[in-house]
């Protein structure tokens, strides 16, 4: 008994590693939907969303079977409490990409972002994938060191998100207000995204050490 | 031992219910001090809002004592893992009535608000209360028939939130970017911590039917 239940633990653990590629290759897609206008990429990205959240659905209620049928104590309740916050960061993580591809969606056959915003957004989107292939090898080995280049690359993010707002609020922005707005609404999911990263960073840190980074909170708060 | 058991769960019942007053009390003063351009207003939302994340840390540490002394089945044990579900919910709540004070406050001593959205924001900050308020007699009596009018008053956020980008998007539109993004976020805030308050009515669902309403998310995505 005790044997298929730390499979099925195994089990789940492959599942959070699947579902975080899963939130990255969405904001891939959304990403380049965006720069490209393709609206076919930005429909990919809306139907595949259902995936992640029934992966999130279903990891949640075998997480709660799992505490319901084994009562486990230790490090074993902490990896399961865990999965509970991780599948919610990382099914938020895909509402973001989602969000992204919307943008994109909404504006074709235009391209939402303006020429000269191509490059900052083009880079917050490899921030986000890179946060994410981090975040996956952070789940498959739990490594608090890992962890922490999270938080730095996190910080990467934000420096794009003050330089975005620079731009937008530039004498010459000649775009009006729809861009301003989506602008605005995009360097949130993109800043929002890479918080999320960062909190499923912190939930591992505190399954390998029972506690959480000093003076964190579950999910960072944006810096704004 | 089981009476003291149950006396921890009720405590942790009634601490969910003045957190929820709590992010209700900070967005009602963030709403104020933005509409009256109040900096102490804003900066006590600031200040406040650290009770608000050190009440999630304390009930997230309690919950997960509980679990592990206690080793709960069937209600109880959802009542925990919605706990820890809520206490999320709700930090992210006060967070976001914190973003709201920290655009009053940037903007001191000029009013954030421009005159002719003055009335869409106010009527945003009114909803969000009533809201809470429903939120909170839904801890206090899992009352499922009220957490469905919860979801219905979210709608009337959602319209807000249409009719703000609507007056944005006006041809007579003459504020400029930067208040252009200060409204986009505004609305996204306000839209948001609805979108939470929703979130935690149907995680109450979950304790009193042990069932998610059908197609719904935890937290509810915005429908932008």
């Amino acid at each position: 008994m005790r044997d298929l239940y730390h499979d099925e633990l195994d089990d789940i653990g492959n599942s959070l590693v699947a579902m975080t590629y899963l939130a990255g290759t969405a904001m891939e897609r959304a990403t380049n939907a965006l720069l490209d206008g393709d609206l076919n990429g930005a429909e990919r990205v809306v139907s595949d969303d259902t995936a992640i959240d029934a992966l999130r659905a279903d990891l949640e209620a075998r997480t709660f079977l799992l505490l319901s049928l084994q009562q486990p104590v230790a490090t074993d309740l902490r990896v399961l409490v865990t999965t509970l916050h991780l599948v919610a960061d990382l099914e938020r993580m895909g509402d973001l990409a989602l969000h992204v591809a919307k943008v994109a969606r909404m504006r074709y056959p235009d391209v939402a972002v303006p020429t000269e915003l191509r490059d900052v957004i083009s880079q917050m989107g490899k921030v986000a994938l890179s946060l994410v292939d981090k975040v996956a090898e952070v789940i498959k080995g739990r490594d608090v060191q890992l962890a922490a280049a999270i938080e730095a690359e996190d910080d990467s993010m934000d420096a794009l998100h003050r330089k975005l707002f620079t731009q937008l609020l530039a004498d010459n922005w000649s775009h009006g207000t729809e861009a301003a707005i989506d602008m605005t609404l995009l360097g949130r999911y993109y800043e929002r995204y890479a918080d999320h990263a960062v909190g499923v960073a912190r939930r591992i840190v505190f399954i390998a050490t029972g506690s959480m980074p000093a003076g964190s909170a579950a999910v960072k708060p944006p810096k704004n």
